[in-house]
């Protein structure tokens, strides 16, 4: 396919306005998790709306309850397929902040990397798309309606976006809906998600101690919270890495025989993945390979645990209360509200009784999706793919929660198409988050091609293959 | 005996001044768990010689590897005991400091009780017994050869003291140690402590993990350090709130059946004791008395427990490490070398091999201490706080520990004598930390009618007692 050539090029000719507009995007503190922060989002947000309108998109700000959606509207020829692109324009917290090597708002390159949080989760990835729309436009080959939503609160939960969603729903009928929030599994493969787990979150308080006490003089006397929250946390699972709620395996739909052979053949580095994480990969469930239980098998995880005294030597205290941060990965077949309802009662249930047992927080983000690798969706996007990336492609079961993806399918009618260029390496949501112009590059020519496609098609030539399952 | 009414007279006419004095006291910020208050701490220390001073003792500073040791001395006449006493001028950290409702450095009076950080623990009760020494000297009342040490690490482990003991052991061989870092059972009713618990800690880290990783990539796949870190801790105690590491148990010396009887003679008020605390006293093991609970039996408490992300709404975070500080009281037999290698060696045991067990801290405070209530000095002291207090006097085996008083005892040869003033109240070790001048009063004449008493005794007769039992 030659125009993969004329996408380098673009890349080249392009690259240095791509950074400096990259780094505009970078400066904005848009830490959703965290309300303090709320004026960044908003100036984010405008900047946004500002972009699409110069790449010629209609753009505005759509209010929720939350931060405003930014949209961009471009209306295509008729019969051609209607593109509905999600992304988000919020990022996770910075700390720890001393652990950063360069400001993770200034957009630092070292290495052919950009350093910042949200290089690439999501601003990187959503900004090469914006630059593929942006060439099409300019070449008049854009020729899809296309619809663009970026949201400012993917990371704390889609409540806005997802709120308003009903509201929208004839605006945003769709056949596609892309969404570069993704990554692949090898560096420089192209990489289609075929699944992504669903996400519950919960914070518990062990309490009713009036204040920190004396160890000495209430040690045996009172029951630690700190000591207890570590026995109810580790209730939670089995010897073998099995989740131990009862009932929580129930209505799981395992893979199909096909999907679990597609997940399997991705090689796994163990060594090069030991280098990069430090540990080996022996957690989860035994019995389940890699793949498995990286994007099959739900999980239970603990973000945060906090009790007591945290600084310099000791100090000889039984602490008051005891606080502890879970989410729990869902995957197809495995309701959220029961999730969240069998995790609570559990909890519940193993607390100590003389000790105060608190829901500080708890919700629901999404329910897992599965898609399915015989549409002719997919296997439009695999040969794109394969001219991108040279010939492979990887299919993969991605374990992150894009939860607003089964909700924005559902109200579009669209079918899914989940594509990106992030890497391990990335260190999205830690210290240090970073992306390539590589991956950039490779990004910006899928983007472009894949739109390219999708303009020579008519919509109903999407229509024919398999419904996607997207199982609640 | 008239000499109370001196006493009370005494207090009446000098209130003023000592509160002074005592604010003057407790404006340093002498926290020795944190390095960055050495400078607070040796303004204290510096404060407390001239005022030992200008009391009538000879009085310096001591060198240690740490802060200093302030001594006062003050000759005798021939044959007459001599009385070692020990208190400490360091305190604990004063956080969380949003919970004080007055600078805890300021000592504010609210409702005839002193406000601050130290107002009790240790250096409210030191200064009644100053202002005793100062009264008895002015009198010409004492007769008594006195030592004063007052050290700086009391509340991070004695560490420079401890160090210099041997090296003193000529100047500090003594009769009888006099120690008031101790409290009541019952406000208002003077009590002897007839035991003190012993002290170890350690502070663990299990990671290994190069940095936070994404919950949803990485979950199921590591080992999640916050997770493994409850696990742990988990095994520390069995169900019904025994320690679970083997052999902790082992060569521990039960106490004598008289011991008990006076033990669980101190009445115990459940209702009173839940609207202080928050909580009913159903901590440690089970089939074991309230007394038992407190004083006679070992303990392990969590003192901090810390991983991944503390700060508002959620982060999908597999925390990178986990920390956790522990402690653990010890009882009379239990060697507290042989106790940190039996915890450490079960922690390192039930760590997961594929993360990574460090050892970021350890030591040991001190071993248990327990007395005998048989001993002319136990006897003579229960006279005097018969008259202070009323009648009764409890007995009480103390869960905290002083762990400096086992081997200043072993150094000096005297008897301990551990009498203070405090109550649970006081919320010493915690936010608004305090001591009233009712308590105040009862230590100033508790400490001189004791210390008149020991002025007219020949040395002599306070050795024909059973030996104090000092069992390491």
């Amino acid at each position: 396919m030659s125009n993969k050539d004329h996408c380098l090029k673009l890349f080249e000719e392009e690259k240095s306005r791509y950074i400096e507009e990259w780094r505009q995007f970078l400066q904005f503190k848009s830490i959703s998790a965290d309300p303090s922060f709320a004026k960044d989002s908003l100036e984010c947000a405008k900047w946004l709306v500002k972009h699409l309108n110069a790449v010629g998109l209609e753009s505005g700000l759509l209010d929720t309850s939350g931060l405003p959606v930014v949209y961009g509207r471009r209306e295509g020829v008729q019969d051609r397929p209607h593109v509905l692109f999600y992304g988000h324009y919020d990022v996770q917290p910075v700390d720890p902040l001393e652990e950063w090597r360069s400001d993770p708002f200034a957009g630092q390159i070292r290495n052919g990397r950009m350093y910042a949080r949200g290089a690439q989760d999501n601003k990187g990835q959503i900004l090469y798309f914006i630059k593929a729309l942006e060439a099409l436009i300019r070449e008049d080959g854009l020729k899809c309606l296309i619809t663009v939503l970026i949201e400012g609160e993917e990371e704390s939960g889609s409540r806005g976006l997802r709120n308003r969603l009903e509201s929208w729903r004839d605006q945003l009928k769709a056949d596609v809906l892309m969404v570069c929030d993704s990554g692949c599994v090898r560096a420089g493969v192209p990489c289609i998600t075929m699944g992504i787990r669903g996400l519950i979150w919960l914070e518990i308080r062990l309490g009713g101690l009036s204040h920190d006490l004396h160890s000495g003089s209430m040690g045996g006397v009172v029951r630690n919270p700190a000591t207890e929250m570590a026995r109810l946390l580790a209730t939670l699972h089995g010897a073998e890495g099995a989740i131990s709620v009862p009932g929580y395996y129930d209505g799981i739909i395992m893979p199909a025989v096909g999907d679990k052979r597609l997940a399997d053949k991705v090689p796994f580095d163990a060594k090069r993945f030991k280098s990069l994480i430090g540990v080996d990969p022996d957690g989860g469930e035994k019995g389940f390979s890699y793949a498995e239980r990286r994007g099959m098998r739900p999980t239970i995880d603990v973000n945060g645990l906090y009790a007591g005294y945290g600084g310099p030597g000791s100090k000889t205290i039984i602490p008051a209360a005891a606080t502890a941060k879970l989410t729990s990965r869902l995957v197809a077949g495995q309701d959220p509200q029961r999730c969240l309802d069998l995790l609570l009662s559990h909890l519940k249930r193993h607390a100590p009784p003389s000790l105060k047992f608190e829901i500080l927080d708890k919700g629901i983000a999404g329910p897992a999706v599965s898609l399915s690798a015989d549409s002719p969706l997919i296997q439009t996007a695999k040969e794109v793919l394969e001219n991108v990336g040279g010939s492979e492609v990887d299919f993969t079961w991605e374990g992150g929660s894009i939860p607003i993806v089964a909700a924005l399918a559902g109200v579009s009618g669209a079918e899914p198409l989940l594509v990106g260029f992030g890497s391990e390496e990335d260190c999205v949501h830690a210290p240090n988050e970073s992306f390539s112009l590589a991956q950039f590059r490779d990004g910006l020519c899928y983007s472009y091609l894949m739109l390219a496609r999708l303009s020579a098609l008519e919509s109903s030539a999407l229509r024919v293959g398999v419904a996607t399952r997207i199982v609640k």
